[in-house]
C-alpha cells in the first residue's frame, strides 16, 4: 500500500518481498476448484481503508453464509442454536456478558493513544479474567477469543494489548459478529488478489530477502539483498514486528526497537479447509459456523462460493492447540480436523473432495499469525518504538496500526500512513537540497 | 567452551564470532588503570565449571570487598547496616522473608527437570508476589532482584521460569549473597580473560556473523559468513535464544524453535563504574554494598582491585530504570550514577577518575543482558526446544542450561554439553561410515 501510494506521486518506488508471492499473511489457494484463504479472509464494517482498496482494484467480496443454526460442542455434548448466543449453560452466558461489558468499559475508558494506566500492562487477560472472577466457563469461551485473535493463550497477552487491540476494532462484538463485524464478507476471489493486482502495477522482486540496511554517511539508504545492494532515499520496512530483528541495521537500531522486535512475538494459529461436492450441512439447516470450547478445531465457518458450487468449511486451531497440531504430520493434521468436522456435520465430513491447512508459526519470513501478542511489559516499555522512525526508515505493517490492528485493514491504514510520512521526509529533504543549492 | 574441548578431542574447528572480540557478555575494560567486567564478572561456591575452567587457565580471582556496613536507601531516607540483612521496616523484612520462603520452597518442589505444574507458568512473578500479598515493600526488594536477575519488571518473567531459575542456582540466598553466593569473588584480570585465553588455543574469526546455516543434501551444513562459506560437518550455534532468529537456517526451523526465538527476550540490564583514587567509602566504614527501592542505580558493590590502589564502585541499572537510562547521553548517565553515588557515598563520588557503563540492551549480536526473561506461557510453550539439535545443529549458551542458567558457569556447563553431544553425534556418523563402507 505504501509502494502503491508512493509510486502514485511520481517515485521511483521498488518493493522487495521475502516470500516467493507476495501478499504477506494474505495467501489464496485453490483446492478441488475453491479459492481459498489461507491468512487473511473477512472483511466488515468500519474496515473502510482495506474496503476502498478492494472497490478501487475491482476485487469483489460476498456475504460470508450465516443462515440456519449454529452448533457448539460445550463439556462434550453438542447443541444447535439460532442467532448469535450459543447454547452454553445460562451462568456461563451472564457471567460471559459481564466480562464482556466490564472489557469493553475498560477499553472505551483507555485515552486517545490507545495507551491507558501503566497497571493494565503488568498483567495478562488471562490474570484479569481470574480478577474479575470470570470462572470456568467464561474463561473457555474467551480463550477461544485470544486463540483466534492473537493465536495465543490468555496468560500470553497483556490486558492493556488486549483492551487496546480490541478499542481499535470498535469492541468484541464488532471484532467477532460476522453479520455487521469482522467476518461479514469474504473476497469472491480470495484476499491475496488485492496484493496481486497492487504488485503487477509495481516494480517488485519476489524471493528477495532484505538482509541488511545501512545508512550511509550521505543522504541514502543501502539494501542488500541475495541479488545485490539497492541505494534508495528512504525505506519502509513492512515486516512483523518480530522480524524486524532478521535484518541487520548498520548503525543498530536504538536499544528499544531491538528490545520491542523481542517482545512481540507473532502468534500461533493455524487455518485448515475442507471441501466438499456441496454445503452439505445447508440441508440440515446448519449455518456452518461452530464454537467448541475444546480441540485442535474450535471454531468453524462456512467458506463456500457464493454460488455453492463447492462446499467449503474453515477451522481454525490456534494456541496450545496449534502448537500440539503443526508439530504432527500432514495425514494426521488431515485426520484431526475431519474427525472434528465430522462430530460437528455428521460423516459425510470425513469424505472430502479436498483438504489444506496452513501453519502461519512456520513461516520463515513472518513467524507467526494472525498477529503479534506482546506480555505484560511490552507495551508501556517499548511500544512508542512501534512507528517512529529511525533516520530515512520508516516502519508499516498491521502491528503498526491504532485501528484496526491486526487486520487486513490496519495493514492498509498503516501502509497510507508510512507513505504520508516518507512523502513528507522526501519533500523536505528536497527543499533543503534546492535551498542548499540556492545559497 | 564447546570449540576448547572438541579441539581438544583432536576436531577440526573454526569459532564464528559476530563481535569484534570474543567473550560474549563478559567484557573487560579498563578504566583509569583499573580492569572493570562490564558483564559477567562474580564467581561462587557450586559453580563448579567456571571454577574449574578459570584454574585451568590461570585466571586468578580475589573475593569481593564486603567488610564495613552496608547502606540501604528506602523511602528516601539512607541507613547502615551490617551483615546481610537491610534496615528497612522489620514488618517489610518479616514480610520478605516469608515470601523468600514460599519461593524457595516452591523452587524446590519442582520435578527434576525444573518443569512444574502448567499453572506456574501461567502467571507472572509479579502476580504471584499480589497473590500471595507480598506487599509494598516486599515487592520493591523482589522487583530490585528481577531486575538485576534478569534485566525486567516482576511483570514481565513467568513465574516458572523464575523459580527454576532460582532453583538452577541453589536458592535466593545461594544467588543473591556476596559470601558464600554467586558474587562471593571476582577476576582479577576480568572475566572476559577466559575467553581471551581459550581464543587463544583456537582458530577463531571475530566481526564475523554468521549469516545463514544451510543444511546441504549430503552430511554436511554450509555456513555463510561475511568472508565467504564454511563448510563443516556439524554446528553449536552459542547466540542467546532471541538472537538465534537473526540467523538464516535452510530448511527453516520447525515452528517450535521459531516461536521459542520469539518469545525468549534479553533483559535490560546496564552496569556503570566510577573509578577513584581511593576506596574512600571504606575510611568511612562503608563495604560499598547498597541496596535501594529508587533508580537510577538500585544496587552497588566495591569493585576495587585487591590491593586497593584504587577505588571502584559498580551500580546496576536495570527495568524499567535501564529503558530511561539506557536513551540518555552519555555526559547525563555519567551524571545520575555519580549523583546516585553521592548520595550513597558523600560528595567525594562526585570526582572519579574514570567513568564507564555499558548497555547491554544496544548490543546488536547479543540483545540484552543478563539473560532471557521469557514471561507467561513461554516456558512450557516452547521450553522444550531450548537445546534439542536439530538436524547437524546444537545449542549452547548459559540459557541452555539448567544449573546456574544465565551466570558464567551455565555457559561453561553449556558448552561442555554440546561439546559432548557433537562428540556422540560425529563418533554415531562415522561409525555408521564406517559400517557402509565396510557393507
Amino acid at each position: 500500500m505504501a509502494a502503491r501510494q508512493l509510486a502514485a506521486l511520481g517515485l521511483d518506488v521498488v518493493v522487495l518481498e521475502a516470500h516467493e508471492s507476495v501478499g504477506g499473511r494474505t495467501r489464496s489457494a485453490q483446492v478441488a476448484g475453491v479459492t481459498v484463504d489461507l491468512g487473511g479472509t473477512f472483511v466488515g464494517p468500519t474496515q473502510d481503508r482495506v474496503i476502498a482498496l478492494a472497490a478501487a482494484l475491482g476485487c469483489r467480496t460476498h456475504p460470508t453464509w450465516v443462515q440456519g443454526k449454529s452448533v457448539v460442542r460445550w463439556h462434550g455434548s453438542r447443541r444447535r442454536y439460532s442467532g448469535t448466543i450459543p447454547r452454553v449453560p445460562v451462568t456461563t452466558l451472564l457471567n460471559t456478558e459481564r466480562v464482556r461489558l466490564l472489557f469493553d468499559r475498560a477499553a472505551n475508558r483507555l485515552g486517545a493513544d490507545g495507551m491507558g494506566r501503566s497497571e493494565q500492562d503488568e498483567i495478562s487477560l488471562g490474570t484479569w479474567l481470574t480478577r474479575v472472577r470470570a470462572g470456568q466457563g467464561a474463561t473457555a469461551l474467551l480463550a477461544a477469543v485470544a486463540r483466534t485473535t492473537w493465536g495465543c493463550e490468555p496468560d500470553e497477552v497483556s490486558l492493556l494489548h488486549a483492551l487496546r487491540y480490541v478499542k481499535g476494532c470498535g469492541g468484541i462484538n464488532r471484532m467477532l459478529d460476522t453479520e455487521g463485524g469482522a467476518q461479514q464478507d469474504h473476497f469472491a476471489a480470495g484476499a491475496q488478489e488485492m496484493s496481486l493486482r497492487m504488485a503487477a502495477e509495481l516494480n517488485v522482486y519476489t524471493a528477495c530477502p532484505v538482509r541488511s540496511v545501512r545508512h550511509t554517511a550521505g543522504e541514502d539508504v543501502v539494501l542488500e539483498t541475495p541479488h545485490g545492494d539497492l541505494v534508495a532515499r528512504a525505506v519502509v520496512v513492512a515486516v512483523p514486528p518480530a522480524m524486524r530483528n532478521r535484518i541487520v541495521f548498520d548503525p543498530p537500531l536504538p536499544s528499544g526497537y531491538q528490545a520491542l522486535s523481542q517482545r512481540w512475538p507473532q502468534g500461533a494459529l493455524t487455518k485448515a479447509y475442507a471441501v466438499y461436492e456441496k454445503p452439505f450441512w445447508r440441508d440440515d439447516n446448519l449455518s456452518g459456523q461452530t464454537l467448541s470450547d475444546d480441540g485442535p478445531v474450535f471454531i468453524t465457518l462456512d467458506a463456500s462460493p457464493e454460488d455453492a458450487s463447492r462446499g467449503a468449511l474453515l477451522g481454525f486451531i490456534g494456541g496450545d492447540y496449534a502448537r500440539r497440531f503443526d508439530a504432527l504430520p500432514q495425514a494426521e493434521r488431515r485426520l484431526q480436523v475431519l474427525q472434528c468436522f465430522a462430530e460437528l456435520f455428521g460423516p459425510a465430513a470425513l469424505q472430502p473432495l479436498g483438504y489444506i491447512d496452513q501453519r502461519w508459526a512456520s513461516e520463515p519470513w513472518i513467524g507467526g499469525g494472525p498477529t503479534a501478542h506482546p506480555g505484560p511489559g511490552a507495551l508501556t516499555g517499548y511500544g512508542r518504538w512501534m512507528a517512529e522512525p529511525v533516520g530515512r526508515i520508516h516502519w508499516a505493517g498491521t502491528e503498526t496500526a491504532d485501528v484496526w490492528s491486526g487486520f487486513m485493514d490496519g495493514a492498509v491504514r498503516s501502509g497510507e500512513r508510512a507513505a504520508t510520512e516518507v512523502a513528507a521526509h522526501l519533500a523536505v529533504r528536497t527543499t533543503d537540497d534546492e535551498m542548499a543549492a540556492n545559497a
